[in-house]
């Protein structure tokens, strides 16, 4: 009943009600269940832009001017933004305020920093929550930015409808590690900072590096040169934000990449909730805490403490 | 039997032995399962650094040049380098033939990439099991290095006996999300790259960061400017490094962190062990590729289809 009464709220757009229901999906997944499933058929109607690329790259200052740009058009903006930080450095707390002197004054924008909540995960879980909450709420642009280039970082990026990889010139002697981890996921690359040496450089390097790897859906990412604090460039971005958004209409590629990102969501969901109930009971907490003493003074190794936990997690059920 | 004979190679530091023991791991936890209670207690005798920091950073060179350095004093060093890349980029395997022209070579050194496998998991687990391995086998040094500064990626390094963290000169403007991200996991900082202009300003910064956050183990972590692909600060790098392994010895704060530690691995490997249970059965995965499909077409939502998945597993259970 409460769960209805929010949920009708969040898809009248109200931000207080996002904002809760958003902490509700943080909280865990099995509080977000019932949320989630009146709040999925709602969404799919917004576009949303993923932003990723390493620290340094400016995409904060990106991310700020292109919800500006859409704010400007008229559209209201939904932000979330994955931080890395451990549940001590309040670090997503701190990020919320800086940006919130920015753009946190306009009501059409919502801006929330999702932080890692301990090590039993949901994360990428919560975020990709997040994102659909503010979709169903009828924020028509919502962007996903997410610190770092780590493989759930990437996961995170790849669950938008366009993805955006920020780079900045003299990234050339470790090109080999953005071709790695991150050059197949873009589908529009920024060179930020592009008033700095070296862009011309990086510019030719993404162009080689774009040439080697011919992409499934045939797409050939637009490289666009911002100098996000000055606010040049931003135009171009989201022209070819939405130029990708039109070539993905009707395409083969979409509907693929819409199932692994729908796989990728189930498994990140049952992972979440297995290990959820395996640590349910309190008994089941108590032992994995004498558990992991054990294992850290070498009297037990990993593998069978988690059997451990297996098979009484198992007599349970 | 084939197992016990494995592992007594490996305890005799067998190159093969070993990279034949990494592959199991890779493969997964339950085969791992018989060879890691084995190796287990044979690990805790070499030190193991973990080495991060952004993509563009110079990890590489540097891990490259403190292995040579560990190597002239005749240490045997193992290198695990974990590789964001999907498994279809191939970027661990090319990342280890640059790799092998430098030191691959020479007998004492042992390189693995470790590459993300599908979206199952088990990349941290399989990481820190291969360091595991490598411990075991003699080598006096094991560097562990991830690339980007993801959640997992934190995690690893968090595993290793000292954590590095490197900048590089020019970061300032993104000094929050470094703060949020791995201020606080490193034992010892690297400005690497440090005949660039600002260092003295990325200097200044850290130190400034460092000032504010007391530690737990009341460590201040040293600042140690390096130029990697010259070799100029290396032997400042072990000294720094070797420090606070003498600091942590016989410290409370080493205790609560090796729990930290452990209470982590057996979480990963349990949410590892988890999910490959609720799919092992063929009727399973099959279903799973099913709900995903009706996932993307919004035909279904993914919550309902979790709760389906693990209906059924119960039942088979």
């Amino acid at each position: 009943m409460e769960t209805q009464n929010l949920v009708e709220r969040v898809l009248a757009g109200e931000p207080r009600a996002v904002a809760r229901a958003i902490s509700v999906v943080e909280d865990g997944a099995r509080g977000a269940s019932e949320l989630m499933k009146a709040v999925f058929p709602h969404t799919g109607r917004g576009l949303v832009v993923g932003i990723t690329g390493s620290p340094g790259a400016g995409k904060s200052s990106l991310v700020d001017k292109l919800a500006g740009l859409y704010r400007a058009r008229g559209e209201r903006v939904g932000i979330v933004a994955v931080d890395p930080s451990s549940p001590f450095s309040g670090g997503a707390i701190l990020g919320d305020r800086i940006r919130m002197q920015a753009l946190g004054l306009d009501p059409g924008v919502f801006i929330r920093s999702m932080a890692t909540r301990g090590n039993l995960g949901g994360l990428a879980r919560a975020t990709v929550d997040a994102v659909a909450i503010l979709d169903a709420a009828g924020y028509g642009k919502v962007v996903v930015e997410t610190v770092g280039v780590g493989q759930d970082e990437v996961e995170i990026v790849k669950t938008a409808d366009v993805s955006v990889v920020v780079l900045v010139p003299g990234m050339g002697d470790d090109i080999q590690a953005i071709k790695a981890g991150i050059m197949e996921i873009g589908d529009v690359f920024v060179i930020n900072k592009a008033d700095r040496d070296g862009v011309l450089r990086t510019e030719k390097e993404l162009e080689a590096l774009l040439s080697l790897a011919e992409r499934p859906d045939g797409w050939s990412p637009p490289i666009v040169k911002t100098v996000a604090t000055e606010n040049k460039g931003l135009e171009e971005l989201a022209v070819a934000v939405e130029s990708y958004r039109e070539f993905q209409r009707g395409s083969a590629g979409a509907h693929t990449r819409r199932g692994a990102v729908a796989r990728w969501r189930i498994l990140e969901l049952l992972r979440e909730r297995l290990l959820a109930r395996a640590l349910e009971a309190d008994s089941a907490r108590d032992r994995l805490e004498t558990l992991a003493l054990e294992v850290a003074e070498k009297r037990r190794d990993p593998y069978s403490a988690v059997e451990e936990l297996l098979a009484a997690s198992d007599r349970r059920s």
